[in-house]
């Protein structure tokens, strides 16, 4: 995905100062790619030379489309450009660009932008992250509900052809007043889509085409249940409202693509017990990784430490039959992995809504049955092999006559392990969602541990069943 | 996001056989409303009924939106009535639909749809799983390049104005022949958005309208790599094209979200060492979902067989300090966690294109000093642990001499054993991927039961330094 062959191209135009060339450059491609072709390959100078031969309206679009990091290098070094391009951003991303900038770079910057843009910026600001609110964009087209097609078309010409968002049009009443005068968003009464909107005879009322079943999104609803909606509903973009219905922004597919590709990223890190980390790989500093990554390990090895108490109170016993120490690792380990699995599937399986909390029972029901035909599966591999293949080292401290038991004990230690595993992996997820936390902390790594700490205790049981 | 309010009513109206109160309820709401207010609620008998009083257009368009488990039962109970709602289903979901039916229902359903629909869907037929091909929806709007915008719209109004796909306008080169005569598809010149031929003097040839810096799709390649063009480019749809360029179909905004979604669920099973299930939780048959997991449990557990071996190899050392056992775990669970952590990082970095094989040395870089800086912190964890409070059963067996011996094996293991986890979780995904593998076969448990394996020896050769 990369564009190497344009680079060198851009940078002879560069040298010669072939301000035609650039221009052409800038403003022929999609910005998308030449905002790739940009990155990584030259200076926010050079970046800004480049840009300054285009269109102000394409700077900005080709500025969106850079990395953050990138963009805030780039508002470092040239405030005032800055400022003209967030005039044409798209309203959202301004916001996040924003969000992102030291307060005082933020400050010099908002001076420099004009009022209307300002309040419009400050009140995107208002909204808690991850919700609705912090994604939306408040530019969309809208029409009043007592004009006809024909007028509604030429309204919209008016506001500014380029909005991306031009597809649904949503009809609005009359201006509304708070009890303290301040004006209040409008009501929000009916959506249209451009092509209804075109292929309706020119004389017929908005107030007649309209779709009134709206579907909508409260400012402070979270991203996810946004993402689910469009999955469901394949909608373009979906409106936002306040407590009176009134319209607050739109928030478009693009958008709700980047928040279900973000929240996959942030799974899988929690998953593997890492506190999750926005950046790319190589984008992300070493100090948050390290501190994202060391929180949960040493949450991990503090339980882990359990184990210890768990084998020190077995001791007398180890010391008897050391050799069958030797099957510890192999049967804690299928605890860990039959828990992941559980565990993974049952998150998984909440976070896209398929399960809920009520369908415990159904779960626990389900998981018992596999838990059993997995342990069922694994004891018989666990016989094989520690009837056919125990080494020698091992066969020589076990007593013939104790063969067998040690075959009971691995086995049934095998299966035991993968049973609680399992329902532990299963079950804990339900549990903590439950009580309202998010049932990804129940990582695999933990699930591992909290097996593993159950796991010696069965293996002994087994221990001492067998041998005792 | 249920809607039981619904149910009750809907139950009513079927058994007074009220039918337009049946067919103001499909009609009136949102397709995927309607059809979450019928699945899991009635039988398909029953949604047969409640469908019939609708228009055959709404009730193609709510028959989309059942889970595909009730479509195919649905098929299964009245075929005539599926054929008519398949002539008019969109084209890439009655293509999903009729692959997932048993072939002898599928071919009785073929021989009820007429001839050019049959065509249609064997074109689809022919694209392999997992590409954009098969994606795709040969539902677009088209124009050709010599008439004007006035022309153009009318053409649109003719071309069945219902079309989901209308808001990019595809134009198209004259009719080809292939060598033997059989058409070719049409030559893709360009693309404009319905947007800017409303916007366009009426009488401008599209040929002058269009943009035809194209970003395009080849039919063959794969879905991840079209998600993340549109990610990166905020499209609406994609034009798909075969090796001549000639327009085979388009994707859509939505079918991607379903992708991305997908994507997410797989990668997630793939990393508890799940061979991904396609159904939803309680959809997916048991049996199904035992093979999934019993596959993967089965190949971990042999390869944890080799803890058995690296542990006999040490018998000797392990009957004369029999003490420093109960260490084992808690040691061996370090290299498992810091493993899948940077496992899954590399993994899901690899995936959205941050990172790239020929990173591997930057990657070691960055994994190394990570390593060793969480490394060195557990080590701290564990000399404070071993040295504040051995259990007291252990602390007897352990000659007061050696106790500082016993803290010495502990870190050190601890500290390799994190290292080792962390480089290997890196770097196998990483190989796995210049091999051209899948890098998500590195499981978290895979790379847990790895570093398991190298942790024994690890902890026995600091057991050999310190106490022999």
């Amino acid at each position: 995905m990369s564009h190497p062959l344009f680079s060198p191209e851009v940078r002879h135009m560069l040298d010669e100062k072939n301000a035609l060339a650039l221009k052409a450059f800038c403003e022929s491609l999609h910005p998308a790619t030449v905002a790739e072709a940009l990155e990584g390959e030259f200076t926010p100078e050079q970046i800004w030379e480049i840009l300054s031969h285009a269109d102000l309206r394409v700077q900005a679009s080709i500025f969106e489309y850079l990395p953050s990091h990138l963009q805030v290098e780039m508002v470092q070094k040239a405030r005032p450009q800055v400022a003209e391009l967030i005039a044409r951003m798209s309203h959202d991303d301004r916001v996040d660009l924003l969000q992102r900038l030291a307060p005082e770079v933020r400050e010099t910057l908002l001076r420099l932008i004009d009022e209307a843009d300002r309040r419009d910026i400050a009140s995107l600001f208002l909204y808690a992250e991850n919700t609705v609110g912090a994604l939306m964009t408040t530019d969309y087209a809208w029409v009043p509900a007592h004009v006809t097609a024909a007028e509604a078309i030429d309204l919209l010409r008016a506001q500014a052809p380029d909005k991306e968002t031009i597809y649904y049009i949503y009809v609005l009443d009359e201006p509304v007043r708070r009890p303290d005068g301040t004006p209040a968003p409008r009501r929000l009464l009916g959506v249209m889509s451009l092509r209804d909107l075109i292929l309706a005879p020119r004389q017929q009322l908005v107030r007649e085409l309209m779709e009134t079943e709206l579907v909508t999104l409260r400012y402070d609803a979270d991203v996810e249940a946004a993402a689910e909606l469009f999955a469901r509903y394949d909608f373009l973009a979906m409106p936002v409202v306040d407590e009176k219905f009134g319209l607050l922004g739109i928030v478009t597919h693009d958008d709700i693509l980047d928040v279900v590709t973000r929240e996959a990223t942030e799974d899988l890190q929690k998953q593997a017990g890492v506190v999750p980390i926005e950046e790319g790989y190589f984008e992300a500093a070493f100090a948050h990784v390290w501190k994202n990554r060391a929180k949960w390990l040493a949450v991990l090895f503090i339980l882990q430490m359990f184990t210890i108490e768990a084998m020190a109170h077995f001791e007398t016993l180890l010391e008897q039959v050391a050799f069958v120490m030797v099957f510890v690792p192999l049967c804690l380990s299928v605890g860990g992995n039959a828990g992941s699995q559980a565990a993974t599937l049952v998150i998984r399986a909440l976070a896209l809504r398929q399960v809920h909390t009520r369908d415990w029972l159904r779960v626990l029901r389900r998981e018992v049955t596999m838990a059993a035909a997995l342990a069922g599966f694994l004891g018989l591999l666990a016989i094989a092999r520690t009837y056919l293949a125990t080494p020698g080292a091992i066969l020589d401290k076990v007593p013939p006559e104790a063969f067998w038991h040690l075959v009971g004990v691995v086995t049934g230690a095998v299966m035991g392990i993968c049973m609680t595993g399992a329902l532990v992996g299963a079950m804990l997820p339900l549990f903590i969602k439950s009580i309202r936390m998010d049932p990804a902390l129940m990582s695999a790594p933990l699930i591992a541990t909290l097996s593993d700490v159950l796991g010696i205790v069965i293996f002994f049981q087994f221990v001492r069943i067998f041998f005792f």
